[in-house]
């Protein structure tokens, strides 16, 4: 990307668009609200459930967006794509229905539903090691090789513009119950679901907050907003959230980041984990750990809610059933 | 009830009434699809999930259907209910809103997370033993005793078309999806949630076919069924599905139920325990025991959907977390 001009990011009418172009095949997920989460904030949560999504999580739209625009001749050559895991299952999906090949390039160590659910979709698998080896790398080259379309997880307005129909959908659903939201909630790896959803409220709900929500260790997009420039995350850093491992901030994403969002949460793996248990008892949810961030800093307090409304958005749902089981017994 | 004339039964206009009354309160849940799913059971399914309803199950509805619609002067004396835990927290959420009092009997045996729930509503919880004692009897006793208004877990018109706009919903939700259906399958202890969606099928897709499913032992409708009148479960019996062990059908439920039904099916704990699983994997979806036996005949072919839409209600998602990974854990 080094050399290319930075896209231009999305506007309202982009993530319009792909909201029509998604509907066919995407699931409106839920906005749902338990008041016993409503209690334990202090405020009013309306949470929305993306690990409903087809599948498991956000990032079939932006995947179904942006593959399906392709021109017939690029389709012909397939897609490329490097993710932890749900970026590659969105794009395995979209390629599936829209009968083209996939190649995905996923770290060995992602959970084993992320991958067996890549494959289950018909794309083949590529691994390569997360600490030691560089995925973009890898995939371009792949790409160049076939003369395949490279579908990367977040620098891609039509990626973008597709993340964003999430916020489009909290929007909408908002407003169709007479709710107007003080926050928005948003977990941040490279930043492609939140620009995303900054783009749709600045627009729709000007007055609302949106926040940007990491896991310790992998809070690059809070550092980079509070310096105003794109920061790395320590090379040695592990997480929890496998889903939020990108190494720093978009640089398209952090360009829209930086001028729409009110600022960058942080919050605990044990902290993650609680808001996970709370979901499967409150919501009967599965949310991941990645996922379960946003709903974390609400419950933890680390965002205050007290007397506010506050959308969070729990982002997916694919988690491994040991995982899953750990963290419910470790009550 | 014995010396009391049976109620009539509720017809469609008394379910869209009840839609209407529950609305503000009640989660207008997804009918969610996979295409794993899809793949396993050879047709297409549709999946209502009553786990995202307010108190975790489809219970919610019926219970403020008929909660509401008491006079100002019984409301003054509170409800008394019996249940094994759906109910329980149907009811005692009902209450909670309506700010009325509310004393449930429940079995000492039921799921923990049933009984917190309850008690969190704010509801007094009187315990009972499940196979020695009567809990009808006590919940009578205690009604009389307060003057409070009992409210029965199937045998009421009111609480039959509260759990019918279940049905409603799934009919509506396919018809905006130009969607017809071959077949509906929902889980069945007492018989009001199925009486009442069989209703709404009657009037509203006389062509789709209803069938209840239940776990072996608790087969007491596929059996009454069969043989054209009410009979009783084997008193020893025992179940993995504890919202599914109502003795025999009631009698409103079952005069509805004969004159609609397609059939009643069984299923097997270890098709249970596989629906639960596949729900986690493939849904994101928290369904407890009882829940899950609809899916659990869709997805083990003891209801053959081949080339078929059919429609599977997971009522519910109460189950403690010991329980969920001990089931997670068994693959």
């Amino acid at each position: 990307m080094a050399n290319l001009p930075l896209p231009t990011a999305p506007d309202i009418e982009d993530v319009r668009s792909a909201a029509d172009r998604i509907a066919p095949y995407a699931v409106r997920t839920p906005l749902l609200e338990s008041s016993h989460l409503n209690e334990i904030s202090g405020g009013r949560l309306l949470i929305k459930a993306e690990p409903l999504q087809r599948t498991g999580s956000f990032k079939f739209r932006g995947a179904f967006n942006t593959v399906s625009r392709l021109t017939e001749e690029d389709m012909a050559h397939g897609v490329v794509a490097y993710s932890s895991g749900n970026h590659a299952q969105g794009v395995a999906s979209a390629a599936q229905i829209l009968g083209i090949l996939a190649v995905i390039v996923m770290p060995e160590d992602a959970p084993r539903v992320k991958i067996e659910n890549t494959q289950s979709f018909g794309a083949e698998v590529v691994f390569y090691d997360r600490y030691n080896e560089d995925r973009e790398a890898i995939a371009e080259q792949i790409a160049e090789v076939r003369s395949a379309a490279l579908i990367r997880p977040y620098e891609d307005p039509r990626i973008i513009a597709g993340q964003g129909t999430t916020g489009l959908e909290i929007a909408e659903q908002s407003r169709e119950r007479d709710i107007s939201l003080d926050a928005v909630l948003v977990c941040c790896g490279g930043g492609g679901l939140i620009s995303g959803c900054a783009t749709v409220f600045a627009e729709e709900m000007p007055e609302t907050d949106v926040y940007s929500v990491e896991p310790e260790g992998f809070d690059d997009t809070a550092r980079s907003l509070a310096a105003g420039e794109r920061l790395r995350v320590d090379p040695d850093c592990r997480s929890f959230c496998d889903a939020l491992q990108a190494p720093m901030p978009g640089e398209l994403t952090f360009s829209i980041n930086k001028r729409l969002l009110a600022g960058g949460l942080v919050v605990s793996d044990a902290q993650v984990s609680d808001a996970m248990r709370q979901a499967y008892d409150r919501l009967k949810l599965i949310v991941e750990p990645g996922g379960a961030v946003a709903l974390a800093a609400a419950l933890s307090g680390v965002f205050d809610c007290r007397d506010k409304t506050v959308a969070v958005v729990c982002s997916g749902g694919n988690v491994d059933a040991d995982t899953f089981s750990r963290v419910l017994g470790e009550l």
